[in-house]
């Protein structure tokens, strides 16, 4: 079944009024006709049953008819920030780190990383939001992931007074055998976790050093090379395994 | 440093003769002179640091120099066997697979494979094998995924005398409490394991049943619906999770 996903303000007495992509989807790729059947969610995870009422020439009504009991967000709050690089490899991350459950995602432009803020940073908001939303109907989720605009590596670590846990990949430690991931994420449940994954180059040493200062706890991802595209897939997907399965 | 594998005839008394693309890449891409220090994998695993000695017209010699002690390579043999599909996404499933470690990769018609086997498979053996190669330069591994031609379903399940571990990813078990897919991997070290990730439609009752008469083992990947493409990579970063860190 379609799902879309809404604010609560397009919400009113039960009825749903559906506008912009997501109206020329349901009319023009759908082709959906009066009384179709699709799912709704709003912003505090709510999903709902929806019955196809009516078009308007620039919007789409439906009437909710049952809400839902779901239950496939992961228990925990994970913020991916990424060392910035190009937009094809953000968007190919966003998609996945959507589909496997992550909270927020913030580019971070750090030392090494060859694209910058200010110059070529090639960054659309919107489209990010719509592979956000796209990722989240396929998979099934109740809750959007928030993508954040790129900022500095020192603005990221001005901000970390909110988090519970404070984490980085380092490549370095790929073969260190002192490696904590395994050891704290079964602690990160019900608990708002920001992991950092750096840039292509990786982290540099005055990087890490203030990472290390800061409290930050530095995981390996095992002993093979991962690309940064990679790891947070691997970041991922080992959350889920281990508090999910 | 740069790395390159070669199979084992390219190697006579301490001389490795390089060719085809990666002479080409040596040569014309990396621009390497006399004396440069590169890493050089054979087939079995053994890595080597070896030096530029000289150009020929269609290759380039190598002398070998040190024999390193790595171990990087995930501790069991894992093939994971996919629904066929388009070949973009046959191909960043196989770059990001083989960063993850995974032995083997088989494209397996389905039922609802969209793609079809002598009809509009677009499969280029040498083009992915590629993939492979630059992945596993990158990601520091020792030996190369093996790429096997895509089949049908039935002659896969013809020929699985040779695995220890038989598992195949099941959607519907998602929310289902009975999965064992964290309760086995511990015992997958050092074992051949046969992993089936199904097409996008998934896989049809009638092939659910033909694996589970088998003796397959089905295995949810956490309550989201996860694309063909993410499965895969769920599958092998759980499973260096489980066994590496």
């Amino acid at each position: 079944m379609q799902r879309y996903f809404v604010s609560n303000r397009q919400i009113n007495k039960g009825i749903v009024e559906i506008v912009d992509q997501d109206f020329h989807h349901i009319k023009n790729v759908m082709r959906m006709k009066i009384a179709v059947i699709v799912e709704i969610c709003d912003e505090i995870q709510n999903v709902y049953t929806a019955k196809l009422l009516e078009f308007k020439k620039n919007s789409v009504l439906f009437s909710l008819i049952d809400k839902l009991e779901v239950d496939v967000e992961l228990k925990t709050d994970i913020t991916i920030a990424l060392g910035l690089t190009r937009t094809s490899k953000i968007e190919e991350v966003i998609r996945r780190i959507t589909e496997l459950g992550a909270s927020n995602f913030i580019p971070v432009e750090m030392n090494r990383s060859v694209v910058r803020l200010n110059k070529n940073v090639n960054y659309k908001q919107n489209r990010l939001e719509m592979i956000v939303k796209e990722a989240s109907e396929q998979s099934k989720r109740t809750k959007l992931m928030k993508i954040h605009e790129p900022i500095k590596f020192n603005q990221l670590l001005d901000n970390i007074d909110d988090y519970d846990y404070l984490v980085y990949a380092y490549e370095d430690l790929a073969k260190n055998s002192k490696n904590k991931f395994k050891s704290i994420i079964p602690s990160f449940k019900n608990k708002k976790v920001l992991v950092i994954v750096g840039p292509e180059g990786g982290f540099t040493t005055e990087e890490v050093d203030k990472l290390d200062r800061l409290g930050f706890i530095s995981v390996g991802l095992g002993p093979r090379i991962l690309r940064l595209e990679t790891a947070p897939l691997y970041i991922m997907s080992a959350i889920s395994y281990e508090l999910e399965l």
